[in-house]
């Protein structure tokens, strides 16, 4: 990531690309059956329209990076399917081609995992953003990849269901996975997949099902190497009653992590336990002008009704304070609970506001909990020796956490720094039980690190899954493996 | 399943199969490297010792079958291996001299998933059954297969930790399917497996994670057809404060479907929802000397603290009252508890019970809850139209219920009833976008169904996976595909 970003100083995206690039970029690749460049663009306009496809410079160049500091990596052609139907149509168009195919979502993804590393043909599925299907007494909704979650949500509105899983487009974990990417794992049921070859296949019919191999949670967070999800059928849950939203400081990280695993340990169904360090917390309360002690600091969340809260409140905060935990407020009120929250939601705004001009870049490794308090400490040593900015917050409750390294892209020695600052970062986690992605993925940037955290014969089993799924290697070609 | 019966309606267990039959069986299937059985089974002996290799007629057939209706098949050779190194060593004898490999827990489960199709080896994994790396803290422990939940919740007793899972062994989930598999996808972090060749790989480091593809929940449930898992990480939770179990009765399916779906949508964060309908009732009435009134029932329990289970419970109750629902009654000692689900747990016995000497066999198909009063009614109507004795049994808050068949296995007429019973069954659920098994998996009995429910090319993505991790079809051979 860091040393992609050392090697191409500058955004490789400013050189002109034309239809004479992707010519040149089709003979490269030495198809076995070599289509003209007429035959490819004129067979994508048949399927999805003229205002379907662009060889554009900028919307190329827009194609080709997500918000990591990886350099752009433009395909030669962006296409914008509106149905399964047309996302297999031109799948097998790039098939018979062998062009590669790039699934885009929304572009934020954080370790380059939308890069046309090999050219070829970005999918972009924003047209496919309708809602289909709701079935409220099966708690299920089918949408399209292009619904995000604010919009799932918008659109439930009035059902008494939402789709609850924090920080997350339901999108994300089917594409390269976004900034704000979830383990969204367990949420979908049945999932639509176009093959490199067009063929279209559902994972699997049933909420619950015992059928055969597991294909859903095969195809969810691959990061569009094994296909192009084209539909998502998603658990919804019931609107709790009442939410209440708390916040506790804490003399050290030890005490927090304390706190959290005797929360857990007490069986408290606890909706979110986030956790901010005592340099992000200070840049929230400048950003957001807020006057939090500035110390290690959870953020807590509770679903429920409004008696049961009462008493998971109340033990939580005895929790806290048998952990030295102190300043503990909560509230049930929206506006209130905004307030106490805002710290955590503007986090990644406050760590850019504390060095203007910047860019950020955020790590994601996640241990075993009971190792988090020395991680954590041992990481903010490093960021101190090192020069670096690097606020730190986590999702406690399982270990994983980010430092959101603010960094001077124009800066080399700083970019290097910083390059092998999260090398160690990864190399500690994993010294540490953990892995080197909890959430955004292995992309282009982690792809190293993912052999070092699986060995070579578990990376071996996943390329013979990647071959026996997409044996011309054109699903998102150069990512996870 | 039942046509298996039908084919075969004595034990084949009973033909004598020795030493020449294995050797029979070697040469059949015409190795690429023809080794000669002594050194088959001198090399298994180096491995395992004299003690863990068995040739005998009788441990043969008894490793040949499981619960189900399937015929007895037995393999040639069973081995006892004590630790992944041995079941690698044993793993790569197979593999050299392509024998089968079938992967046996406990002989549970009910679709024929452990019978030698192709003759071969039987590695019994009765042997490991410690428990390892507990880590109270993070919540996870590790076990190997021969471990039971119940075994596994003595052992952590004193910790304040349990592994919740109803009805489940943790094994279960990745041996051939038990009577009481669960659903455990969800529960494994990380997997031990070995795979045809020998080789030893663990699917994940981290319990939460994003490196690469989800290995772990491709082997969960892949019926021994993939690799012999060894370990497995599970998740554990806080053992909740309090528990209180109820019990409802309705005047008809469509009620308790009803209240249950009212009961998710308010969020009450319930334990567990089980249907049992009036049939079923009625036998455990009898079996257990029980009085409840003859009609569809849920069997209800809620886990939480004191005070916030007396509201989930005040609730409940007042939605069930909202659907008709009556004699609701629920108890928080465990004396109590245990007397109120006595009919849920005995479900099995009481069918049998129902017809002395005979044999009972249990459907598994699963369809969205909204359409489970109509499938339950219709397979009633089936049921007494066919004169076929199937009381039932559901998960209902999953749509997944069990028709425990009681057949006579000597009347050939019934017994081909049953099986076209339950081929209208499947078909009936498949057509309600449901799965032919919810729970116990596909086996030998359900192949041609799993065709029908997710369609050739879905199929065809599975034999590609297949083919990738075991292209000699070592593993459990002739089983899920």
């Amino acid at each position: 990531m860091a040393l992609a970003l050392l090697r191409h100083m500058r955004c490789l995206c400013t050189l002109p690309r034309t239809v004479a690039a992707l010519q040149s970029s089709i003979d490269k690749r030495s198809y076995a059956e070599r289509g003209s460049l007429e035959r490819v663009v004129s067979a994508f306009r048949a399927v999805v329209g003229d205002d379907g496809v662009s060889l554009g410079a900028a919307v190329r160049e827009q194609h080709g990076k997500d918000e990591s500091v990886h350099s752009c990596q433009p395909p030669d052609v962006v296409v914008w399917p509106r149905s399964v139907e047309e996302v297999s149509a031109l799948a097998k168009i790039c098939h018979h081609h062998r062009l590669p195919i790039i699934p885009f979502g929304t572009g934020t993804g954080l370790e380059g995992g939308v890069g046309a590393m090999k050219g070829g043909v970005c999918f972009s599925l924003r047209k496919m953003d309708s809602v289909l299907d709701l079935h409220q007494e099966d708690f299920d909704v089918t949408v399209e990849p292009g619904v995000t979650r604010k919009a799932l949500n918008a659109y439930l509105r009035d059902t008494g269901l939402w789709f609850p899983v924090g920080w997350c487009s339901p999108t994300a974990a089917w594409l390269p996975p976004a900034r704000r990417a979830p383990t969204g794992r367990r949420h979908q049921v049945n999932l639509e997949v176009v093959l490199a070859d067009g063929t279209i296949i559902h994972t699997q019919r049933s909420r619950k099902t015992a059928a055969g191999y597991n294909l859903t949670n095969l195809f969810v967070g691959s990061e569009g190497t094994l296909g192009v999800l084209t539909k998502a059928t998603l658990r919804l849950y019931g609107v709790p009653e009442a939410l209440v939203s708390a916040v506790c400081s804490f003399p050290s990280v030890q005490a927090a992590v304390d706190s959290t695993v005797h929360i857990l340990q007490a069986g408290i169904p606890i909706a979110r336990i986030e956790f901010l360090d005592d340099v992000m917390i200070d840049a929230c309360n400048r950003y957001s002008a807020l006057s939090y002690p500035v110390s290690p600091t959870l953020f807590l969340e509770f679903h429920g009704t409004e008696r049961g809260l009462e008493e998971q409140v109340s033990i939580t905060e005895e929790i806290t304070q048998g952990n030295c935990g102190s300043d503990f407020s909560w509230a049930r009120d929206t506006e209130t609970r905004a307030r106490l929250w805002k710290a955590r939601h503007d986090a990644w705004y406050a760590a850019l506001a504390l060095r203007p001009g910047c860019r950020a870049y955020a790590t994601d490794v996640c241990v075993p909990i009971s190792h988090l308090p020395q991680i954590i400490v041992e990481t903010k040593k490093d960021l101190t020796e090192n020069h670096l900015t690097g606020p730190i917050a986590g999702h406690v409750g399982d270990g994983n956490f980010h430092c959101l390294m603010v960094l001077d892209p124009h800066d080399p020695d700083e970019v290097k720094r910083v390059h092998h600052f999260t090398e160690r970062l990864a190399r500690r986690a994993l010294a540490l039980d953990g892995t080197c992605t909890g959430e955004h993925g292995v992309g282009l940037g982690k792809r190293a690190l993912l052999r070092e955290e699986l060995g070579p014969l578990a990376m071996e089993v996943m390329q013979g899954l990647k071959a026996a799924l997409d044996p011309k290697n054109l699903m998102n070609p150069g990512k996870v493996l």
